[in-house]
């Protein structure tokens, strides 16, 4: 353990949470302190479970789960039920679903502010939800983020483009207020996969085809999870039915694969960046201070370039 | 202890926190279980020896005091200094202060969930500075407002008129969001007295000189700590100086006594309440609902009419 | 014509504006050179239609008509329907409502900018609807309010109550931005009842009745045209029917009985006055600078108290 | 005449609009039916005097000129002397400036609607600054847009990178509510410059250098008023000046261009796009409607490639 990277798990677990976190399981040179859990994609009961199962098909269920923040902030909330399914994960029933009694009984904020001041300085941290548990992290230890080794995060925009409002990605849109926070707050070195990064460096529907065919038991479950997403892809086209978006696009598992694999990302822009909270159209997009104009401490890390093959074999890695 | 009223008190301990504070220490028939501290009038290392400071005067060390935020959610700050001193009480030297290792190790947040839990529905929870510390609680606990038995609060507005900015009242322009998440998600019979009321019921100056002349060593503290608010509040007018506001206003004091005596409070306006927190000028200013356009759930009653005599008898039993 | 105070009235013709365009027409000592037509209440061609109507029934068709804007700068309306009637004065068939083509072909911005500098320091301009018309008039003729005598408006808060949305009065919500211009761009006397002032000096309902029963063509007009309004003002409670407001509120009278008898206003509060445009809940909000935060140049005059015995002569004056 | 497009300029002009003005002129296919004038990059004073400047420079004072609106309709303005002089065009004294009664006596926005009225269907509008003009005269004139031929815009972002503010581009923020009026209001074809594009798309200095040298009057004359900003383009980088930008751009050039010569533009987005008027970043900011949530009838043409050969050969024959 001593060689590897110390890994904290904050995730909302739908799909591509799902596929962040068995990509994490998979990757040799980590070691997985625990998972904490927030709402977004779906109802915090709904991601506890998720993990849980999860973690049950890859028989890793030792690591600690805990339940986090069940709404944002300011008790908005965004639906994200057409694309993960009305429990997260493909509304696909699971009879062997394990309990909410393996839960901890910590709170996740508590959780995570315990095991970063245990390992102050080592712990990478990988945020892949609305950061409502991070948010509330900081107000209750303000030398949270100092503790930590790093910070990735997937969420926001680096182009003003929307995939929920307007302007505004799904994580940052789902919280505005807790992703302000983090941005602003916290100070350390912190590694950000926005939308149009996720979006850009999308795999082919062959590869996702081939990578759900492999036939192992963690291909099937997602096979199995995927389908309605992959129904939900599909757009009907004069005769024939065709993918809705040019790739497959799994957002969680490009920061999860930044922080086993730092090579992956070859190239950054690196500027403060901050989140808009009082727009009409804008509120929830990340602002990039390329004009220098903005005060905040912290300069933030945002990938730009993703090598490819790499990334590919760390997805394929993941069901192995 | 039975029949007693079960307090739990939310200060960011200035000037008139410190008053509230007495007020509550002197009413026989309240039980003070912990004072939890929130920045606001002043940095929370201060507002947490202020709060230790005048429980030592007042003999009364054995209650508990927690820290608490100490900053609020989006980490903006409001300067209260003028009036209550860059020490929040008054800039006066206490060479016998007690020193912060009487705190509790506790969190003020999670101390205050553990006793509402403990004691649920009995505790009234008296919250007279920024509402930081509310808002996370209800955040790490979803459920905490329903255990209370009630909430009074000293902030916000009914008539759009600011003491801080040109629409906002100091405890909620010192954190807007917290305020919304209050007023938005707590579910519970809360009380509100407002700026305005605060105003409309200032006590008379000769009613203040009275009363720090008591000769009591809890009015002789008090006298002391006021001296730098006595000052500010004069100005020259011609050869002499007058008071420049009308009366003097102990606002936390009326969130306090509403609780003692709820025959104080003569007359409320119920109806539901929010913050706004996007405008310009208006950000962190409580909104009434007369028209009924609100979704929210819990309807606040707003304090309208003081009892002033009542109100009077308490403030001089709390320097007695 | 030597003596008289030189009126220009901008409307958006609904019931309460023709009952302030009946009182300036009524007034001996004020000669009306022109009203100008703005969107509001209803349509610009209702606004139209409906002045020509009133001019005709008070025989006074010499006066010209002009029209303006037909919609708020930003383009977003708010709909009078319910109070004013789909065609702004009640849905009362007129066969002989004379037609459009008795509006003067000059645009009512144009006609505005015209006759102020032919009159330069001697007219009152009093508006009573959404102020675009004013707003436009300034940026195409910067020095237009340095040539007014003095402006008069029905619009805005004192106290942060709406009537049409959560904080905002109507014809400040119909167009926050002209409101905002003419706030802070117009540099002239400016003399505001707000809808707080209004409401406060509602009128009896035995006055309202006795008014419109006066028999004259006039109150004739009056009756038919306010039936609508009086059944919307009615409730059932239980057996009988009540109004459902405590009182008659004739709104735009308030701005013109105040350029009629400037004795009519006994108290008025002087402050710099803006307009919130940001707020979620407060945009179109009249803000109060009562702090002295504020840095526009102007100070209106916020009228306060009302002398209601002379306030009712004019009301009846202007159906004989 | 009957062959050529016939064309209104409405500039603010800076350095970069009497750049664009040349083109236009020299252009043989335009025929330039007159100069509205806006603030913007300086004074409206300014921006008359150095249209007329430019025009004898071309010999071309037969073109009427017609001044317009001096402010933002808010009446917020933004600086932007450091690049443009604080006379517009370099601070370069002309001794010989024509004075500002060779201006039109009509006012630019009646001028704008007189001429569209007159050439209804045939008018290409190019707007190069502040948009306050087009927004005052479809609120003088609804139907406005709808005669014009088409509308060129060189303003606004595509990926929310500002030049101007965090996120804004200089013509839109200097009145964001006019460039909201005109994108949500003009019902035509409408062809956006971008920041971003005319950034993308900026010219290597050793053409710049080329371009002002040619000896010819035009070309001494922009070089005499570029100095400026040839000095504001260089940084010390160790022992010598570099230029501190990638390139030259000459932002208005681009929507002359894309008007002369429609090839010239070798590909678009389209898509609706409004502005966001609300944040605290974005406010000016353009926004665009990918995911297509956006009500407005209006769809854009956004310029995203560029045929930078023929776009030099116009340059070229600016200053020829």
């Amino acid at each position: 353990m001593a060689n590897k990277k110390l890994l904290l798990l904050d995730v909302d677990c739908g799909l591509d949470d799902a596929q962040a976190i068995m990509m994490a399981l998979a990757a040799p040179n980590v070691q997985l302190l625990g998972i904490t859990c927030c709402h977004g994609n779906t109802k915090i009961d709904n991601v506890c479970r998720n993990v849980l199962r999860v973690l049950k098909v890859c028989q890793r269920t030792e690591i600690p789960v805990f339940r986090g923040t069940c709404g944002s902030l300011l008790g908005q909330s965004v639906n994200a039920v057409t694309y993960h399914g009305k429990d997260g994960l493909g509304d696909v029933p699971d009879p062997n679903a394990p309990g909410l009694e393996h839960l901890q009984t910590e709170h996740a904020v508590n959780a995570m502010i315990r095991i970063v001041t245990e390992h102050a300085g080592q712990i990478s941290l990988v945020a892949v939800g609305p950061l409502t548990n991070l948010a509330v992290a900081i107000k209750m230890d303000p030398t949270f983020s100092t503790k930590l080794k790093n910070l990735y995060i997937m969420g926001g925009n680096m182009e003003g483009r929307g995939n929920t409002t307007v302007c505004g990605e799904f994580n940052f849109v789902a919280d505005p207020e807790a992703a302000s926070i983090v941005l602003n707050q916290f100070i350390c070195p912190t590694y950000i996969a926005t939308w149009e990064y996720c979006l850009r460096y999308s795999l082919p529907w062959e590869f996702f085809h081939k990578w759900i065919d492999q036939g192992t038991e963690k291909a099937c479950f997602m096979k199995k999870i995927t389908g309605h997403c992959g129904k939900y892809a599909m757009v009907k086209k004069g005769d024939k039915e065709e993918h809705s978006q040019a790739g497959f696009v799994s957002c969680d598992s490009f920061a999860v694969a930044a922080v086993i694999d730092e090579s992956i990302v070859t190239e950054y822009m690196q500027c403060r960046v901050t989140v808009e909270l009082q727009g009409a159209l804008t509120r929830g997009m990340m602002v990039l201070d390329t004009l220098n104009l903005l005060k905040n401490q912290n300069q933030a890390f945002i990938m730009t370039k993703c090598d490819m093959e790499k990334f590919k074999q760390l997805m394929t890695s993941a069901l192995k």
